[in-house]
């Protein structure tokens, strides 16, 4: 009998999420009252209503929120920006993958600095800017780490923005995941700690939907009118439609209904993530213990021969994404990343059932 | 009393021809029969549905087609594509102001050749390629072109796709007014001519309004994988949503009435705007005689001082583009364009006035 494959590749929102109907009720209300203005073309820095919602909660000039098509495109822009000739750029390593591809596009050279449980490593990146290497950013994702699943500690995230300050780098501060906590307090953003050295992203692909494509930056004074000219140059600007749509959703109050449903949903498949890691694999790798996000990630314990790893998982049924992606400069191959949310506890069990299996297998 | 300004700046259509209603049928049909698709993420190449309607229409592949948000998002994708390193490009002259800043910024080298009534000046092309000189692409804007309005005749046509094949460069045909033909006969596309030289870029934003930021490219074989696979990287995919308004309206036949409609209100605004430049400047510029598109372009008898043109017109209400924009190294100081589409018959022959006004006072 033919198994279903459980996928555990990438961090893709499962579809019985979305919000079907409230979305429908808000492109029928802005194509109602607002349907010159968003079929027409305008400002790249994005529809100004929702400028104006985001700006009043980030308490800042609506001129310096730059709405994009999620933090990947936000990224694209801040690279052509910033890194116009290439350019050194600090990231966390492990990190996400498609971040590493951009960088890689954008000429830059990335340094990659480890990731512990108590997330960046702050002794390396000082030793480093002691050395002199200066780079144009450091690009972190400081919330539920992708693809580790770490939290930045408050104390780290004060060196983080000190050391910025002291050597003048940006950071660019990625926060697709923040709003996905299932236990535990908030910790202040870097944006919070230093507004004036950070450009923070944000996205609604795992908060309402992926594919209004809507997400945006805040950014520093001097930078914010360099990046919508970025983006002018680019493609004029994205779809006001989408950006009307996500703007009567969040007036009408239903991004909170939906993150909590969202938390409801999430929070039991990480516990049973966690639990089905602990019954299968307590022998075979270690992980973080996240508490909320998108992702989990294990290291495989030393002696593991990773290199068909995926191949064999495959055969067993299972889906895996390649760990050596979320790595610089080599590395990653006893790393696995187990994006929880799109799966049912059941599939999670059986999923980490069949990858414990695998590896024991491989492991002889 | 103050007067109204009279916008003769970029090329926007007037709201008041948007199929508000239409496009709100579409997007309650694609929200309610394929939501859990167009609200997730997607493959960067675009909606499948509408791929396989517009290749039909092509006749190619469906892979061939990549869609992106508008002509160019898509001329952007192709730069990074193909110029990583810079390289040289060429261009008609004048061209397409946001073209230029593109290839700029893209680190390319432009090299413009001159547009007269019959279209880009041949002779020079081939002469400078027997120099030696070949372009990774020529850029061109066959139909109605922006900013001249002038079409390439047919025996051009050959000529251009005979060189880029003898000489092996890459036709970048960009194609947006193409269906607003309001007298005359079609000609064969470049693409018609040589499907394996030619990426012709196709953008619904004149044809049903700009804010669904919909586009499309028909890429030879060997590049429409790598297009698609840039723009993955640069943003994963664009909004299917928006995409699939416009699959559905194709679908429903509104696209044909549209044009058609839309033929009906130009039409008697570029007669308008012909009759008035007879009637003002027939002593003081020449022109094209457009049969379709956007665009009128002028130029000012030679002793016009026109280095405070934008500005005497603005004080006599007149809102121009600088001419200057459209030329690749210099020139372009007696150079006009005159968008007339989103004018009526009575503001056109206003503005033109005007103009006349301003130009007379500058030659005293």
């Amino acid at each position: 009998m033919e198994r279903a494959f459980i996928r555990l590749t990438r961090g893709v929102p499962p579809v019985e999420t979305f919000p079907v109907a409230r979305i429908r009720t808000c492109a029928e209300a802005v194509l109602a009252h607002d349907a010159t203005t968003v079929l027409q073309y305008g400002k790249a820095r994005g529809y100004p209503p929702l400028r104006e919602i985001l700006a009043e909660a980030a308490d800042v000039d609506p001129e310096r929120i730059v709405v994009g098509q999620g933090s990947l495109n936000l990224q694209d822009l801040c690279a052509r920006m910033l890194l116009a000739d290439g350019g050194l750029v600090y990231v966390e390593e492990p990190t996400y993958d498609r971040t590493l591809t951009l960088l890689r596009r954008a000429g830059a050279h990335a340094e990659g600095f480890p990731v512990a449980d108590d997330g960046v490593d702050m002794e390396a990146v000082e030793d480093r800017l002691r050395g002199g290497d200066r780079p144009v950013f450091f690009y972190v994702i400081p919330d539920f780490q992708n693809p580790s699943g770490t939290v930045l500690p408050e104390p780290k995230r004060h060196r983080l923005v000190d050391l910025a300050r002291r050597y003048g780098f940006w950071i660019v501060e990625d926060v697709p995941y923040r709003r996905l906590r299932y236990r535990g307090e908030d910790l202040p953003t870097l944006f919070d700690l230093a507004p004036d050295r950070v450009i923070q992203m944000v996205s609604y692909s795992k908060l309402i939907c992926p594919g209004l494509r809507v997400g945006y930056a805040i950014a520093p004074e001097p930078l914010a009118d360099r990046l919508a000219k970025t983006a002018e140059d680019a493609y004029i600007n994205i779809s006001y439609l989408n950006q009307a749509i996500v703007a009567e959703f969040i007036r009408r109050g239903w991004l909170e209904d939906q993150i909590a449903y969202l938390k409801d949903l999430y929070a039991p498949r990480l516990d049973a993530a966690l639990a089905a890691l602990e019954a299968h694999m307590a022998d075979l790798a270690t992980w973080h213990r996240p508490e909320g996000g998108f992702f989990l990630g294990i290291t495989l314990n030393g002696g593991t021969p990773a290199d068909r790893l995926l191949e064999r998982a495959r055969e067993a049924g299972l889906l895996l994404t390649d760990g050596r992606g979320f790595f610089v400069n080599g590395g990653g191959e006893r790393f696995v990343r187990l994006p929880f949310c799109s799966l049912t506890p059941e599939e999670i069990h059986e999923g980490i059932a069949r990858l414990a299996s695998v590896v024991r297998t491989l492991t002889g």
